[in-house]
């Protein structure tokens, strides 16, 4: 069962892990190590490192945790009485996936078609009958704009057939073959780091630097004032502004023979920063898309899951046709993306590549969905993101000189600090007081517990972030 | 243990696997399957389908399976007696990497240097004692890419920090951030799907219509006679031609500043039909590529982890110093690239990704690699390879109105086929007749066993292939 609360024994990171960061830095770059863990006592909320310090995890592998650090074992075993994700292992039917893995696209094990309904299908996207898979967000991205240039030529074409010029001058990156499309991206938008989802990525200079890329247009993201309820009208001057941007884009790009092919946005941006735009602004951007034949693409690889209080962040919209395709990865264990049917290519080959993704992640998120389900989890973030955001608007209140706004859908929640450094320590602090969080954009922190967040731990981040903010 | 040889019982694909093909139509484009497998039911070099139809695997999920299907649980419990991979699923220490899927560059785990040690480290090329492991052939190449354009621009600067100009434009894909270099690839390679990767792949053209790509060099491969020893001149020729080609492209893209960062290049091209070139050829390019300051990628996705009989097939070109970089996957388990100490940024998240890899295949690939050097399989691949390369070059004598070009290092064989009706007819049969066979190229058959194919196995083999072909 779950620990108590934290229990701290060194400073993080103690000597064990620094120890073995300097092993680690003689095969690799160890720069961004935090610290060493122990996964093995890990449990639930509670992450456990090498020097057996406990802290509360607030921050889950970079957003990509479902159901807590150990927690599927942990739940199951003690709540069911029946161990069903030690079992998923090592079921002699399973066992051989995860020793044989299998080319899905090819090749496919018996049970891919019951796993893909029982699991993905199950949380499909209203209006979402098809799934690609792939292993990553990167191979999910950079497939989902594919199948999106690959749909766009298709209506530029009215037809499916490629032309004998078109296919003999694409093996030698050439146009007609290659065609000079692009994919419209946001300022502070983060969508991965191979070379065409990095072309869409626009946070830390770092990422990108020294990197060819593509001359794509790039559209300014709402910059918002919180809490949004209170800025309404200069929020939607605010977000008018970039919606008349997209479009002059749309059209800027498409006189200069670059034309948009597709739209790729988050519901929120992570990585640049917890960004947030209204619902109204993402209806209204979907209907832009529609209205110049783009195709419109909701990167849901960090909302996705159920953090926002739903499974997926872009149906608090509210709109019954939200996107073309919706990408995931992360909390969903798999990557891939959900499409609408026009986006499947009617020739093999287009979307493809050894694995297609894995299929033990598939059985793994399959048991993943069921726990879910059983607990009510989507109930419980709504319940403590709701503890959450108000200890936030307290704690800004309380601290106005270091924080502000505070935003939030359920657990998925962040806050600004003063200014990059203060964020940084204040992690630091955090850190040493057996709290596990992770920064965004120039001066976030942005909170990301695994679904099994309760409101008690909510109480218990809140008073030691409080206790760290008094140190300041 | 293993089966004395294929049974077939239905035709292939048979009504089960049709059946599920229809189901999984309704998620996913179904054109490439081949059948559904029944994973759990093969074993080592016999793929079972869900009509039960037992096939001896030479294409193994795309060449990705190292030890044979089911084989490495197979090999260990019977010869060992001790189910090592599976201990390595059911151990709680390691379980908790399957559950717990940790974010390796920030929060790795406990035994992550030790692992790294004990594996993907012990069978590193000579001289390279960085490694990088990534998920799959594409994030292993396109994160390969990015290193070379870092170093290179690094040079370029004579320092390691860039400009403040650069850092700025590069936010917005704009140069000097995003600099115009590009990456030198040969016709014929293939090196992935991701938009970077694809930009260096010149296989089918199905694979790239309709996708943007990059105004980079692309070399002739060498076309080569074979047998390789009988066409000495005219191979050296031909080579040279192609060599001289490579440098006036350098020269070209130099002067039209789009500078060549980097050359990648697979010792056989694999997808692109199996095309080989001289071990002189691979040392004069990497002399060349020295000589203009450009780095040296070895992508060893398809070649790498035994199947030419040396671990690396870059081995062959007797060269101390082959490569800046060496990519792998797919047999590896994990994918991956080692590098030179120049190639490791020195600064944080310029090479970095959520996952960076999956510790799991880290522990399954030092079992695999255990086995190997256990089972000597190394000396078998060069064993069964013989009498493969032996009998296709009688096959090719009995049915020279079918097949020609016979060739191969180890087990990494290939034939060429009259056309490309009469190969995929010729994979058909076969099939039928109990053997699972890839193409490649445009009228080639690759043959791609796991590293457990033992002389009877070549041997059986060849006898049906001959079956099959006397039915032609
Ligand atoms: S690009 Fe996604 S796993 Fe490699």
């Amino acid at each position: 069962s779950e620990f108590d609360g934290p229990l701290m024994r060194t400073e993080v990171p103690g000597p064990k892990s620094r120890e073995l960061t300097k092993q680690l830095g003689q095969i690799q770059n160890v720069i961004a190590v935090n610290f060493f863990c122990n996964y093995e006592a890990s449990r639930g909320n509670y992450l456990v490192d090498v020097d057996g310090n406990r802290m509360l995890d607030v921050y889950t592998q970079i957003a990509s945790i479902p159901i807590g650090e150990n927690a599927s074992i942990c739940i199951l075993w003690r709540r069911y009485n029946h161990p069903a994700l030690v079992k998923v292992m090592t079921d002699s039917h399973n066992l051989s996936a995860f020793i044989n893995r299998p080319a899905l696209g090819v090749l496919p094990p018996d049970n891919l078609p019951e796993k893909l309904n029982a699991g993905l299908l199950s949380v499909a996207p209203r209006g979402m009958s098809r799934v690609q898979t792939m292993a990553c967000g990167s191979c999910s991205n950079e497939n989902a704009y594919k199948a999106m240039f690959i749909w766009y030529r298709n209506q530029q074409r009215g037809h499916t057939d490629p032309s004998p010029e078109e296919l003999k001058s694409s093996v030698i990156n050439q146009s007609p073959g290659c065609p000079d499309l692009s994919i419209l991206s946001f300022m502070g938008g983060f969508h991965g780091r191979t070379l065409g989802c990095l072309a869409t990525t626009h946070t830390k200079a770092i990422q990108k630097v020294d990197v060819p890329s593509f001359d794509w247009p790039i559209a300014p993201f709402p910059k918002l004032q919180y809490p949004l309820e209170e800025f309404k009208r200069e929020n939607a001057q605010e977000e008018a502004r970039c919606l008349e941007q997209v479009e002059d884009l749309i059209e800027k790009w498409g006189k200069k023979s670059r034309p948009v092919a597709g739209i790729v946005i988050e519901p929120i941006q992570a990585e640049g920063g917890d960004n947030h735009a209204s619902f109204d602004f993402y209806r209204k951007l979907r209907e832009i898309a529609r209205k110049h034949g783009c195709a419109f693409h909701v990167d849901e690889v960090q909302t996705g899951g159920g953090a926002t209080g739903r499974f997926w962040a872009h149906e608090h919209w509210g709109l019954d046709d939200p996107a073309d395709i919706v990408s995931f990865s992360k909390k969903m264990l798999t990557g891939g993306y959900y499409h609408k049917e026009d986006f499947l290519p009617d020739k093999p080959f287009r979307i493809f590549n050894t694995w297609l993704g894995d299929q033990t992640k598939n059985l793994f998120l399959t048991e993943v969905l069921k726990v879910i389900k059983r607990e009510r989890l989507l109930e419980e973030v709504k319940r403590s993101g709701k503890v959450m955001l108000h200890g936030l608007y307290e704690l800004q209140a309380r601290y106005p000189h270091l924080l502000s706004k505070a935003r939030g859908l359920g657990t998925f929640c962040a806050i600004d600090v003063r200014d990059e450094t203060t964020r940084n320590n204040l992690i630091f602090k955090a850190r040493n007081k057996g709290v596990v969080l992770g920064g965004c954009g120039e001066r976030s922190i942005r909170f990301r517990p695994a679904l099994v967040f309760k409101e008690h731990h909510a109480h218990l981040f809140l008073n030691i972030f409080n206790e760290a903010l008094a140190e300041m």
